[in-house]
């Protein structure tokens, strides 16, 4: 997949670029290659860029007090990742993000993407409409969890990453839903 | 509180409207009263609205299939709310919104949103960033819900809304929280 290419068939579903603003949007990203297991964000580093993935699958996680690990994202190609309230805040990092595979990312800094979306107002529109939906994604999966609706959870994974329970250790599917390894079983097993 | 000028110290945090602006933009709020008690969005609406709470307290809710209440926001004054998942993808209401007290609002619809924001580039920058923000508190509650973290999610509650305590009946903080009423005052007895 060409990365420019990619990132532009996925900004322009929601806003109208000209092909000079995307050029220039474009030139502020910097593509990265990492290695299957490599870390792009651990906890307490501070936090610049955001990630847009072109290849690979990334995981956003967080490790309490226990060291139990708790997965907050799985990030597929047109994904955004990274501690966003590290980045927003100007924090050190919480949530760490690695790689599951060997991946491509686009990453952007929070800097660069402030002045295009006050150069470009439709980059300003973009970049509000992908956190809209991220916003959705994550009070939909917040009332999962109130509910403790593990059954929904595992559909609504399934539903965002139909190839994820290919891709994926299950003890990692079990991290993202918060169940133990028996209870993914019993809900893999129920699907079938 | 006078709504006119509550909504644009509001947003003058965040974006930099001229008073034109400001002037045209909030000639799209209507302002609405409700009684406690009062429903704003009941389960299975059309949702076409969000709010801004001016005055009073309001609950954002979701009932599971056994009749159990779960608490996803209390909005106090300055607080935006909605079923935005409704709202934002044109579906019937499957969050319900109503009055914890008498309560003024000012109320715009999606469609003047986003001709707003399509008009005004700061209008687009202030929604952005205030989509942001509920993103973090979104999955920061999110975290503390997968972590199992009933302190954290009283500490941030108090953080977030010092005066809930003598304001919102305990069953209904017990109802945002997860917990039973005597974990809650378990909690609240260890905090004094």
């Amino acid at each position: 997949m060409d990365p420019k290419e990619t990132l532009k068939a996925h900004i322009l579903k929601t806003a109208n670029l000209t092909d000079k603003e995307f050029d220039y949007l474009f030139s502020h990203f910097k593509l990265q290659s990492f290695k299957k297991g490599q870390a792009i964000i651990s906890e307490g580093d501070k936090v610049d860029h955001e990630y847009f993935v072109i290849s690979g699958c990334l995981k956003a996680f967080f490790i309490n007090d226990e060291i139990k690990m708790y997965i907050l994202q799985f990030a597929m190609p047109t994904w955004w990742t990274s501690d966003y309230g590290a980045l927003y805040n100007h924090t050190r990092a919480t949530i760490s993000v690695d790689c599951l595979s060997d991946a491509e990312v686009l990453c952007l800094s929070n800097d660069d993407r402030e002045k295009i979306c006050s150069e470009i107002h439709q980059a300003e529109h973009f970049f509000r409409w992908r956190t809209n939906r991220g916003y959705l994604a994550s009070q939909k999966r917040l009332l999962s969890f109130m509910n403790n609706d593990t059954k929904a959870r595992y559909e609504e994974l399934l539903a965002m990453y139909p190839q994820l329970y290919n891709l994926v250790p299950k003890h990692l599917i079990a991290a993202y839903l918060g169940v133990s390894r028996e209870t993914l079983s019993r809900l893999y097993n129920a699907q079938k």
